[in-house]
């Protein structure tokens, strides 16, 4: 046993740092939940945007992956981690989006870390919305690139930075639906932007995938704009798809160089058979239900009608709220009444607004919605 | 469908430098493999050091895991994401290590992305080895901290730098077993230094955890080191655990201030069930047969023997080659004689030399070693 040194600034700091949040009502708790406390509430806040996370055939996918191929993928997809499971789920992917090649990483955070570190320089402009995920401002800062942040959704401002730009090579960087405001990007207007500017336009389909478009093919691919060249998407495998992992798509020369150059794949251990299994098998149920994308989008605007505001782009639903004390009171209110919602609070929010931040789920019943709109209601006071 | 645009800069120079690395021996492909060609070629590339990946009851562990929680964890450990099944496995990651807690994360690259960034600000010197695994490089890169690079195991040089520091904080950042070169970093003497120059001491146990120590704790438990208030250990599930994931172990205000301000934590999705239950299963092996940890290193040191180098910490043996160009064609003719080795070439070497990369395995029988060790001195040389 060594000497017990006490570091003058760290645990004292972290407690006092822990101390602070508390009073500011911003601390984060993890809450275990069981098996059996998951049916107890109705969930309008986890990510299973179709309802695919306990179904039987997804679940038998899973196990049937781990038997067959083992507790993990045991190494690099690089040394002898790559598996066939995992090039099936890569072709089924880019079929899906309408895309030639896709590449998987082990989570999306992953995908999205190795494809801007990979496809930018020292000489590149990465223009990124303001609204973008956590994982997209991590990638751009661990890139060489310069980056340069665009206002929500203002094609004007996008214009204005790959115009007025240095360096030779520019990529823009979206998401398709957006997590705060569950907005959608103008994404044929920005390919389109990219494309006469010399940039390329990367848009992360996170919460696209498996609710937009008739098919639950995502937004580009809706849009038609996944054959492009300069059209590069990332993508999960833990919302819509009921696993784990992420994805990079478009031409094959973007995986082979992914593959070769992007340090979260190539230093990163492979996808676990079990998550690709889950991923294959609610892509199996997204082509045999094909009902589900338009039912989750119509439980999406029915419970935005109960909260008053716009029908979202996707399955996520965003109301804002006073402060994140009231954010936090509404959280609690509605789980009183056997509703589980979420909320953003500071620092997650681009803007310091606290809001409430719900998701539909394809498998709800008209029972299940009626009551949550009755709730919502009433803790959104729009009763 | 929007314009076909040609973006200058962008498919023509993947396309380019594919060539380039091909012509240099450099290209990195994705050969996946089957379940049958799993048991074609004897394994001493991957990183399931203890043979749990294929175990029945670690599987078994697993497909429960799914069954009972589901294909994903569903959403942020902060929203609904959070399993009794994930704080199980803290507390038993905990427990074998002797620490205080634990945190899981997605991967082991997201733990250490999340530790690094977490634990240190613009006021922080981290002192890195140069060895250290790419997760830590990067996440040195995307902290606010200066970096000051050490030479590797170079406790002088550590000292030098966290004296004449002008930063408030210091971070000295190092693996227990590098996978370099196999070899151990002097985790007492780090510690020390650490304690003395006010610093906190991270420590990777990657290659260390289920290997190292009496009940594979690793190497700073077995050290008597797990209890100091200054030493921060990350770790990995996805190579003696069998599984995918990885975890930040600690006092348990680092555990609360992970969990509130860890992006890679915050930001992504909880590790999916099947992976926390193959873990947990893998943790059960590790504790009903004691011999696994002596046998992996005993093989080891069978195999180094075989290849003319020293024995090494833990499992990864590592084998100076004259190029790459070399490195590959051992690989190519060993697998030629039914062993799959792997190889590190520039850019994954930190001194440009190519290695061939062996990682020994408990569950090899007599008769595999005595195999491996007859190729493996004729393809390096040593016959």
């Amino acid at each position: 046993m060594g000497h017990p040194w006490r570091v003058s600034w760290f645990l004292d700091d972290l407690v006092a740092r822990a101390a602070e949040r508390e009073r500011l009502g911003l601390t984060r708790h993890l809450v275990p939940h069981t098996p059996a406390s998951h049916g107890g509430l109705l969930d309008l806040a986890g990510n299973d945007y179709l309802g695919l996370l306990h179904r039987p055939d997804v679940i038998a996918s899973a196990v049937a992956a781990a038997r067959q191929y083992g507790g993990g993928a045991g190494a690099s997809r690089l040394v002898t981690g790559s598996l066939d499971l995992h090039e099936r789920l890569e072709r089924e992917l880019a079929d899906l989006t309408g895309s030639a090649a896709a590449l998987v990483f082990s989570t999306g955070y992953a995908a999205n870390l190795g494809a801007v570190t990979a496809l930018t320089d020292a000489d590149t402009l990465i223009v990124s919305d303001a609204h973008v995920h956590a994982s997209l401002i991590d990638a751009a800062r661990l890139s060489r690139a310069q980056v340069a942040v665009a206002a929500h959704n203002d094609l004007a401002d996008v214009e204005r930075l790959l115009r007025d730009r240095s360096q030779r090579r520019a990529v823009v960087v979206v998401e398709s639906v957006y997590s705060v405001l569950g907005d959608a990007a103008p994404l044929v207007e920005l390919a389109d932007l990219a494309g006469r500017h010399d940039a390329v336009l990367l848009v992360d389909e996170a919460h696209g995938l498996g609710v937009v478009g008739e098919r639950g093919e995502g937004l580009a691919a809706a849009l038609g704009l996944t054959g492009l060249d300069h059209v590069v998407l990332t993508a999960t495998l833990s919302k819509s798809l009921a696993a784990q992992g992420g994805a990079v798509l478009g031409h094959p020369a973007v995986r082979e160089h992914l593959a070769n150059t992007a340090r979260t794949f190539i230093y990163d251990t492979g996808l676990a058979p079990a998550a690709a299994g889950a991923a294959l098998g609610a892509l199996r149920a997204l082509r045999h239900d094909p009902e589900l994308p338009p039912r989750v989008r119509a439980n999406a605007a029915t419970l935005a009608e109960a909260c008053g505001v716009d029908a979202p782009a996707g399955a996520v639903l965003s109301v804002p709220m006073p402060g994140p004390h009231e954010a936090l009171a509404a959280v609690e209110e509605a789980a009183g009444h056997g509703i589980r919602i979420g909320c953003f609070r500071p620092p997650s929010t681009p803007d310091g607004t606290s809001r409430l931040r719900l998701t539909a789920h394809a498998h709800h019943t008209r029972d299940e919605l009626a009551l949550a709109a009755k709730v919502l209601r009433e803790v959104t006071g729009r009763a």
